[in-house]
């Protein structure tokens, strides 16, 4: 098994794509249409928004069966408080997409990125749908990556084998702000060629999920379109259950660590691990509350040694009462910083290592023997003038 | 009943000051006692941080009798994690202070603010309690704003009549990041020559502190030093309840915005009010979530009316079931940009009430009668600037 990240993945068999322009925005990759020659099992989890947009409420419908032939993806703009009219578009789009690839409208998926409290130039998502041409000639995983970006700097695509093969798992992602994913990423699309039945497709999914996409937090901002789904061919047969999740997991790692890398603005990719918590909640809770400390991230940005702002991020945890200062163990990279106090060489020394392009924090909470690690990103001025000039 | 905020603010009868530097980091003001001639009525509230300070551990030992005579704040070093060391120093300043002004050590409070993870240059500040004189000749309330200044770029001084006089109502305060205090905020203190009960003080200071400190958040770190401590010397005479509670109302409001409009790098002061809420609870998490969202706080920086960020931080709050988005109304000043949509003449006219020095969002949620306001600031290059380079 093995997980990589580079331009020419092909999608598993039996799923073919299409990517091009309708004009959402402007002249790039904003239609998305990722299809399957036959009906696979299905799963997705989405944002828990109060806010969200009307393709998380078809999608969910549409998932809900545990089937689907495709699913279909508008960049540039979310359909997010729209109103009426932009629920009316989202089963529009699913029942186009579903007549151009002669399926039914609940067999499509649909997800939307971009602008929120915009309606779609829905005349211009018709002639793409109209354009559309079956069976489709795609087949690149990094065109179908190209196609959802927002304001990515990198097309994000996995890819795993499983076992020994011959199935394999291919997944894409987009998000580079707004992420503290509640329930699933912004978009995320993983597919296999494995043969799996939708029940127990759906609990690996989440069981994936959980340890990956739900762990990772740019900017502590949650969409209102986050959008996971995966889609099982079943082309290449009948795998081990085991080996599928194990790929799963390396693809959807792989994504979530992208993901965290190309944070808006962010230079360097930070991993939080804690350990010797009381439960894995508590460690995420403490490794959360770090990652997203944006006096921790900026300090990571200016590569200083500052541990007492990893110190003030773990206390901020107020209600974990069994944590004691006495007992927490803080480290950048393998070196203690707290109890055991580091001399001036030492910090020089960790200064060196935070201009790094990856930095680790572990802490050991000593409340019990629970782990999680979670991932972000620094906070830097480019953070702060992408989002000052986007939009209007 | 006024409120304030100037140079030359006397503090309240039966108070006296001392302000200086020892050396703990640099040459500018760092030791300051604020002192009665005689024991005051005390309250006070703290950090819940899991790292709180000796500070906070020896003040609230020393205020739990409800009875003061002095309070020393140490700036430049917050004597935070700095193991049994931090301690015996925190108790040795409480003891040194009450030698020098003829009190018991159990009758000062302490309070520190500055580096984490630093021991104090003890030394130092030893002789620079041998060095005090008692009685103290001070009496400047914008001289002690002044000492107790870490990264803050104006001292925050607010001053309130007791109904028509003669007693007053004098705080100060301290504190531009870290700050979404927790039971209190950075540093404030609190004066007043009203003769009021140690029990009805501690009460009406927590109802005051909840609407105002407690609704503030710079960048939604929780400090380990957190410290409000109101005295009353008594000089005064008694006063109504209620008119007390005004004028201290007042000049914690007068506190509160202060701090927000200093906060780290900040241009924009953000006050957010929710109403329509089913009760202040839920009006206070929809609020701090849209003062603390990094996407809002940037879009106010860039003057951008994108009120779909405004809506996507309401829908975080994604266990408030009850929340409907078809039912939210989104307002910008006076202006509703949700669900009634606004033409480009009126976002230009929207972006230009963005680019003032003070923004109001008002959010109605319709789940019931019940509202909150808060305070914050916007998110500017300047606020990475000063927390990439601060410390080492």
């Amino acid at each position: 098994m093995g997980s990589t990240a580079r331009p020419e993945v092909p999608l598993p068999a039996g799923f073919t794509c299409h990517v091009g322009n309708v004009g959402i925005k402007d002249d790039t990759d904003d239609f998305t249409v990722i299809a399957a020659d036959r009906p696979c099992a299905v799963a997705a989890v989405f944002t828990r928004s109060r806010f969200a947009g009307p393709s998380v409420v078809v999608s969910r419908e549409h998932a809900a069966d545990g089937q689907a032939r495709a699913v279909v993806v508008i960049s540039k703009n979310a359909n997010v408080a729209t109103g009426a009219a932009g629920l009316d578009h989202a089963r529009e789009l699913a029942a186009g997409v579903a007549t151009a690839i002669g399926a039914a409208p609940t067999e499509v998926l649909v997800a939307s990125t971009g602008v929120i409290g915009r309606p779609y130039p829905i005349a211009r998502i018709r002639a793409g749908m109209a354009a559309l041409t079956w069976p489709f000639d795609g087949s690149d995983a990094f065109r179908v990556a190209q196609g959802i970006m927002t304001t990515d700097t990198v097309p994000k695509v996995a890819e795993a084998t499983v076992g020994d093969g011959p199935a394999r798992v291919v997944g894409v992602a987009k998000g580079v702000g707004m992420i503290e994913p509640d329930m699933a990423t912004l978009i995320t699309l993983v597919f296999t060629d494995a043969d799996i039945g939708a029940e127990q497709l759906d609990a690996m999914f989440r069981r994936v999920i959980d340890v990956t996409f739900n762990c990772v937090s740019v900017d502590s901002d949650t969409s209102t379109s986050d959008t996971a789904i995966v889609m099982a061919s079943g082309a290449a047969g009948p795998v081990d259950p085991d080996a599928l999740e194990a790929a799963m997991h390396a693809v959807a790692l792989s994504l979530t660590r992208q993901v965290a890398r190309d944070g808006e603005g962010a230079e360097t990719l930070i991993e939080v691990h804690v350990d010797r918590a009381r439960d894995r909640e508590q460690a995420k809770r403490v490794a959360k509350a770090i990652v997203n400390s944006p006096l921790v991230k900026t300090a990571v940005h200016g590569a200083d040694p500052n541990w007492g702002r990893v110190a003030m991020a773990v206390g901020k945890c107020s209600d974990d009462t069994d944590i004691e200062q006495e007992r927490v163990v803080i480290r950048f990279g393998d070196r203690e910083l707290y109890p055991t106090i580091v001399d001036e060489a030492g910090l020089a020394q960790l200064s060196d290592y935070l201009r790094g392009d990856e930095v680790r924090i572990h802490v050991s909470l000593h409340t019990g023997d629970a782990e999680a690690t979670v991932w972000g990103c620094d906070l830097t001025d480019g953070y702060v003038r992408i989002n000052a000039d986007y939009t209007t």
